[in-house]
């Protein structure tokens, strides 16, 4: 049920109504995950007194950020698609499943989701950092870039196949779960080598508000790259094979 | 299949069987979560010896707060709507998916399901104390409303989107997963710094049986604040929608 | 699906081939299910060297059980209903929903299965000990058999809500996740206590494997009275109206 | 939904468009899991310098592969069938549920994915070991083949009772959770004894990349052996009593 194709991008699309509330849906939805998985480290930090990661820390922002994420794409599912993450958002806009218009509302309201979920934070923590996402000691910066390409390969892999495809089936149903832990299972592989983003606005948030910008560039280019060869892949290879065997013979 | 909409309120209304079965319904889904969470903290002390919070200790609260209140909507959605808490009871109120009768019957078995568990557990556990909700040090008393008004915010949308919204279509299905984990996601993020209730139930029998007030009324005012502004906006802003997308021209 | 109501319980049902099938899977079940959540203490064991459990070491027993359990009743439900534990079959027994002939034989797969789980743990970990169930210190035989009526009520009124119940519609599809995850919560709040069985089978093979048998009856004694409530409550209660509001008015 | 029946196993089955695409879905699927399963083991050597596993990592472990196999199941189940393990694949096999042809494609696709998922790990870990499965001392080899043998075992009958079983019902649709969940279950088990693979797959990426083979052959016999069992198993006695059910009296 996520992801209506949407074939026309004109400029009033943006205002009517629909848009404007898939947007707001995106924006909560956002607003939702990135409180409890940027939460979830603040959480770490206060109760260790800003140690170093463990394998208990690892689980415990692998559980936030994979139950959040299923939470969040549940809600906007049938509103908006259940994108949450400008990397799916562009995954689903190079296998043509969402216009250009549509797609960069869709990437505002991520960004400001985000971003307000880290303000709230700030607040509700008493004025604790939101913490930006780092390269860990022994991972250069072209390491992090191919592990945030294949950990947003296979996350937008899993929109296509679980929530974009038509032949998804009963699939569809359980497809909210899949992607939150994909997320989990990902982060349990690659949150102790990067932080494991494999979503731009998840690092944008605590990169604005905590004004941390290094290598920032690198949790924008691996997931939209990665994003991008799933939806190429997945659109051309797997969803096309139905156009081939059902050829448009209606009359 | 969860909140069924009740437009009526008269007064025999409450004494109705199916209202009595709802209302025992709720009791008995309230006792079975907060026996499992309240307990999985008691359980923390014992194995600790009142040690302060670890990252694991928070991922085994959030876990048994997330399959515990999952398991406590299933086993009551069809029979009274899966509430389990005031707030969502409070929200459903506010988009008028309950009326004031139903919704105050349900408050007093919630908060009497709360108590009972409390008293089970002082008697399984020996005599230890049902810990009440608190503030860690550093948090103050405004942080902690903001947080749980933030947190209980996404708990109530997330019923909505998932369990109340007519086109809620196939999420409807894994709805009371959803409302389990994001109280597990948000305990993993708000634990560390109020306990993360979002339900004036789970803190009210604690504090009742441990005869402990202290800022108690931040564990009502938040969740209550935070559910009626998530319900008022999912009713307004999305469900709405419909009603304008499908006018009554059936004539 | 699961529970198929049977209102004969003839001598002859017992050696029919469906219940002789039923009964084996029971018993494949029971021993998946013993052989993950029993395995998963003496992993325990061995990486600690018989330390005393922490936070974490119960998560693990919790995920354990939980994942196991749930995949137990998946893999039996269109077979025997999944029932998977004793104190099930005796709450399904109460409520009417087994015959006795057939219970005895689910009784004696289960405990089968239970103990086979437990000679091959044996075997495949070199000779480790199968602990059996144990209060822990401070809590005394009377606190854990209410903790074992408390908790095993809360699993058998779940299964009767999702599975059994004939109004159970989606929730059904979830079920066996529903019925895995209460036993998870449960544990994660009385495992430090009482270890939480909440299923004769699951004390037994692992006391009969050790031979220790102290306490043994609070595993059998606590498990079938909470069961036993739990199916005549749901039944009378929840089920009954059913008949109420539907009369037999065909002709 | 998964597991088509295939009866023919033609040569010029191989080539066949929808053959290579379901070969091209084991190899993406299973190079998602092994990344995340591997990779979270090799995080754990990251966060802990080579320190040995304790429970908290168990569960990282676990976690890592039942959310990994769950979306990797998941994503290719209506492609190819969703196997993702040689072992599985032999199961079918055995029950006469794909071809001999196919089930090398599969093989070759399912080795090539685990290979290529340990080679992208090493790169982006800057140069880390991706740990071979190796027995904890103390745990002999045949204890281990015994271990592989019969968590295996219930590992493909799940695969057979919720997704190729014919009376499956609505168990299907949670099909994928249940495998990848029975996975991490019995990875908190048997993981401190011998690694708990239960899959050809898993074990071939990192020892062929570390160049590693001592005991290789036990992650082949023991699920190879298991998965054969279940197979034949629950296909004659499980499915085919429903052939007997309904003779074909179609006539």
């Amino acid at each position: 049920m996520p992801f209506r194709n949407i074939a026309v991008g004109r400029t009033e699309e943006v205002t009517h109504p629909d848009n404007l509330k898939a947007a707001l849906a995106e924006f909560i939805s956002t607003l939702i995950f990135v409180f409890a998985g940027q939460g979830s480290g603040m959480a770490f930090n206060k109760l260790t007194d800003d140690g170093s990661t463990t394998p208990a820390g690892l689980v415990a922002a692998a559980l936030a950020h994979a139950f959040g994420l299923f939470v969040a794409v549940s809600v906007s599912a049938n509103i908006s698609g259940g994108q949450v993450n400008p990397a799916v958002t562009f995954g689903a806009f190079v296998g043509g499943n969402i216009t250009l218009l549509r797609g960069i509302l869709y990437w505002i309201a991520q960004l400001l989701g985000s971003t307000v979920a880290c303000l709230l934070l700030k607040f509700a923590t008493n004025g604790m950092t939101t913490s930006a996402f780092s390269l860990s000691s022994g991972v250069g910066v072209w390491n992090a870039f191919v592990l945030e390409i294949v950990m947003t390969f296979g996350l937008v892999y899993t929109v296509y196949a679980t929530a974009i495809d038509p032949k998804k089936s009963n699939v569809g149903i359980i497809a909210p779960i899949a992607i939150g832990f994909i997320v989990g299972a990902n982060i349990l592989a690659g949150g102790a080598f990067d932080g494991a983003s494999m979503n731009p606005a998840v690092s944008f948030g605590p990169a604005l508000v905590s004004w941390n910008w290094k290598n920032h560039w690198v949790y924008w280019a691996g997931p939209l790259i990665g994003g991008g060869i799933a939806g190429a892949v997945y659109e051309f290879v797997f969803i096309s094979r139905t156009h081939e065997q059902l050829p448009s013979t209606d009359y």
